[in-house]
């Protein structure tokens, strides 16, 4: 707790969103979720590209904080809840990325769209209840701001058989 | 008929785009299509955010205007025209939404990308005469201000085995 | 070779920007890649539209540089390498139609997002490689501004059983 209340007091003498940002890491690390180092993307394109205000996320696997690929189709090898957990594990991986790119979680203004792609078979129909799991810990985190425009569908088929790929567009500062 | 001559006059008074508004309001009415109180989205995320002049809309699917699923497979439970009828019904929900979100139609500066997720079977390949239905309607609705980009793809699954679900980007005032 | 050099003289006199346009196009003439006269879209769509410095493009299917569609799915018909030169050829048709938007391909500042939909059985899982062919050539042609966020996702079927349908959002000047 002392590493973390020393960046906190020198995130409020840095700026003023230190305190916004502190927040939302500490309740990451209160409910046992872990930035990561981001991955680095395999070819030749990267983890979001920054126009204006605008940061466009690239889709982001199912990934366990050991870097392991969340992997099955729900409706076959992987219940709803199963698929709910995937969602909230691809958050982190989401949030680590948008913690590189901006150096301060506090700089997110607003989640404005959730893309969530859910690998399925042909008679699966609860994929909102799947990105539910995006959702739930988006908003959990970020309140307002959290709040997001989403689309969620069901695929054939994904990278690496991943359970879901989620992909984000974030208003930020 | 008065309370559209009522709703158009305050409108005249009131602000200078009411005049487009009330007219997309009114070809709507003549054809039928009646704009409804967006329903409430089911998770932790809204209909529709705004950042700068763009909407991002979340993903509508097909529904009825007494709010039943349009549900079903192209290439197995619908035809083709079942599906154009679906995707032109989910265009009301979309713009129910942009109504809610607005307060005038006339705000729509320019309808700039639609995504068209339709129901599929795998050997189903007609998804962009599906999506005519909703691209049909924006332009017969808003003129060139509703020519968009467009996407259409083929999904083995979507949510409540919806026909189609359909998302947007829109410039708006 | 002529009249390239031509070109890319008068290039070099109307606009500063020529001259990487000039390249850009000079690159694919080295790579036997050719633009074409973007085709017509087929329904009430458009092949892009601009709102402030981002373009929207629409999902452009996998085209032959006769105009003829290259079909299949992922996993059946068309072995990963197949998918790569398909991925491939759909950016000589994405090109095409900002260069015929654009004028001028050095207008292009950064290339944003890529979402790459690939046609694929329920077992395959190799999308990110065949969406490469995509993302190869991009950094290939336009150096670090090619460099995207990008998705890559299996779809069930496609239109005209295209084997691949990529659409864009770049920033341009």
């Amino acid at each position: 707790m002392n590493y973390f209340l020393t960046a906190f007091c020198l995130g409020l003498l840095a700026t003023g969103h230190a305190v916004n940002a502190q927040s939302i890491e500490q309740k990451m690390t209160s409910m046992g979720l872990v930035l990561t180092a981001p991955s680095k993307s395999a070819g030749n394109y990267v983890k979001a590209v920054r126009t204006g205000n605008l940061m466009f996320l690239a889709g982001h696997i199912s990934t366990r904080a050991d870097g392991s690929t969340i992997t099955g189709k729900l409706g076959k090898d992987l219940t709803v809840e199963q698929g709910y957990e995937a969602a909230k594990a691809t958050v982190v991986s989401l949030l680590s990325t948008l913690k590189a790119e901006l150096g301060d979680l506090g700089r997110i203004r607003r989640v404005v769209k959730v893309t969530g792609f859910v690998n399925s078979m042909p008679d699966f129909t609860d994929q909102p209840k799947v990105v539910n799991g995006c959702s739930d810990l988006l908003v959990s985190l970020l309140g307002d701001k959290g709040k997001h425009a989403r689309s969620a569908v069901g695929m054939v088929a994904l990278p690496l058989n991943a359970a879901v790929e989620i992909e984000l567009v974030v208003e930020v500062e």
